[in-house]
């Protein structure tokens, strides 16, 4: 039976997970969430998938099948179908039953590994919009020298216009707030240079904004790619195309330049005894750096939250990815958007 | 003297340099010289700047000097100057007498480690566009997994459309042919997704372009920002906005990971014997991302060779774009240009 934590003190939160998204689904959805529900007793998991599958690995998780239930379903959305098809055709699909788990109040979040772009899309669908929003954005959470910054928008919108950057600023803004409990988080506006007169007239438009209306935010003004990952703002506001592109160009460097040093230590006899000297602290290096740790984005300005899991997390990951909706859920990110924007027309009418 | 290399089949290349330029100037520009002349008898320098400051840091390289000149002026531009106040006010700047050696047939190519905005609408504005190309861009070389790829535009031009980018194809084949010496260079157009119905209208009309009607092109198709450090294609072809923000992105990543390594070694006396062991393979890591080794970007599209150096490059970086610049000369950047549009319009005309 499913709890009913509405009024609860003891504050259960309810999660919906598309079981059957993503690589190493569905696997890593219910080892990941074992591993969460381990430090975590206040969460109730609803696996959205196939119970023939789905039961043989909770069977050996008894304590996390205890604060779980299963709704079967056989269908499901593939990594390589079009959002548009997925919409049309998957109506009993384990994604769009855990959103709607959302929309009727039956979980607090919903939790996929699965294709982006449906997952996008439905959600959109289903949760619709929150009031006050134009388009919602996908927001996540990179590490940095200094600890984590947000990013966003990271790829649901291609083309913005300097109106939904500064929107994407105040979503930014509740999302630090809720995820990185950051008090007044600083924002920064990616642009290709600090001078006033570089970037495109849609970026320097979105700083006006920034600078001379949206007085409530700590807006930092431009910030530049090499920024990003040293840390310089909480959270750094661009459109979708050039979010997802500069995210994705730290991730393959990380990788990459990981790739080489890894190689450098196997390449000789003396290289693989001072790995072994070195290890201890090297493993810090890689676990700071480790991808799986900073797992979860989430399409923020929606009626609900749904949370995005990289597609190959593994357990470790897709747990990272509960603790991101399990804070933000907690820190009410939504009732925090909601409050920007009406300082935001406050603001605006005076 | 200056030797005349018209028709002189000892091929020497006359470059122009900038010696006020960048933040180690002028000692990084003198020194790189002499570093890149111990290497190559066939350049002749022509030093644009203070004499008073030169000369004394000359009179050390007595081997440079006898293929050297000074070319003296007091006058030189900031890094912060803004480039339409430069064009205005800096008439006998070493800048742009530097870049006016090249129009007037006195030099090669112009290398500058000044500033970029400045030297992009000088060299511009004196060497003028080839015929057949709408916008000038900026090309840069960056290491890989694989070796060297290219990318461009790195920030000439915030905002395309799709003929430009599909002309940026061309001048990154004919840079790749000439700088990297590779054959038919595989071409790339960055992008937020490999699926055709992703990413704005500009890219998909390129893609449509480049795919249909640049058919003497080696065409890949779409590329994601992992793919640029992963060496998938020889060029990469995107805006100037998306270009710059993912090259600081990725320069910003290798500098704070190495920064960890570093710090990861040094965190304890283990750590210190282990590196004592690894650092001749790990030499061979650091080397390898050394951006010093990478240095040397290209206005491609003027009628006149044009290279930026990184404004902190110290002499070995600076040598690197010198190197740049005589691969260029030598394998003749722009004929190779003007040659790959002839085929675009042969093409076209069928």
């Amino acid at each position: 039976m499913l709890p009913n934590n509405k009024n609860n003190t003891a504050k259960t939160y309810k999660l919906a997970l598309d079981a059957m998204g993503g690589d190493n689904s569905p696997y890593s959805v219910v080892a990941g969430a074992n591993l969460f529900a381990e430090k975590n007793s206040n969460i109730f998991f609803i696996f959205f998938g196939d119970k023939e599958k789905l039961e043989p690995i909770l069977n050996k998780h008894s304590k996390l099948k205890k604060c779980s239930e299963v709704v079967h379903t056989t269908e499901f959305i593939s990594a390589d179908e079009k959002p548009s098809t997925a919409l049309r055709k998957s109506k009993n699909s384990s994604m769009r039953l855990a959103i709607e788990a959302v929309k009727n109040g039956k979980a607090d979040a919903i939790v996929s590994a699965g294709n982006t772009g449906a997952l996008m899309v439905m959600s959109k669908l289903i949760l619709k919009t929150l009031d006050g929003i134009d388009r919602p954005a996908i927001c996540t959470i990179i590490p940095t020298k200094k600890g984590s910054s947000l990013l966003l928008d990271m790829g649901a919108n291609s083309a913005c216009d300097a109106e939904n950057l500064a929107q994407f600023a105040i979503m930014g803004d509740a999302f630090a707030k809720a995820a990185l409990t950051v008090e007044s988080p600083s924002i920064g506006l990616l642009n290709i240079g600090s001078e006033e007169l570089k970037g495109h007239e849609t970026v320097r438009v979105a700083n006006q904004i920034l600078g001379e209306e949206y007085t409530h935010l700590n807006y930092h003004g431009y910030v530049e790619g090499d920024d990003i990952m040293t840390g310089v703002v909480d959270v750094i506001v661009t459109d979708g195309f050039t979010g997802n592109i500069a995210l994705k160009a730290i991730e393959g460097t990380a990788k990459i330049l990981t790739g080489f040093f890894k190689e450098g230590f196997k390449a000789s006899i003396f290289s693989r005894i001072g790995f072994l000297f070195s290890a201890l602290s090297l493993k810090h290096v890689f676990k700071r750096i480790d991808p799986r740790n900073h797992n979860g984005a989430m399409f923020v300005g929606l009626n609900g939250i749904s949370i995005k899991s990289h597609g190959n997390a593994d357990k470790l990951g897709f747990a990272n990815a509960l603790k991101v909706a399990v804070n933000l859920i907690e820190n009410k990110i939504n009732d925090k958007i909601i409050e920007e924007l009406r300082l935001t027309n406050n603001n605006n009418n005076q």
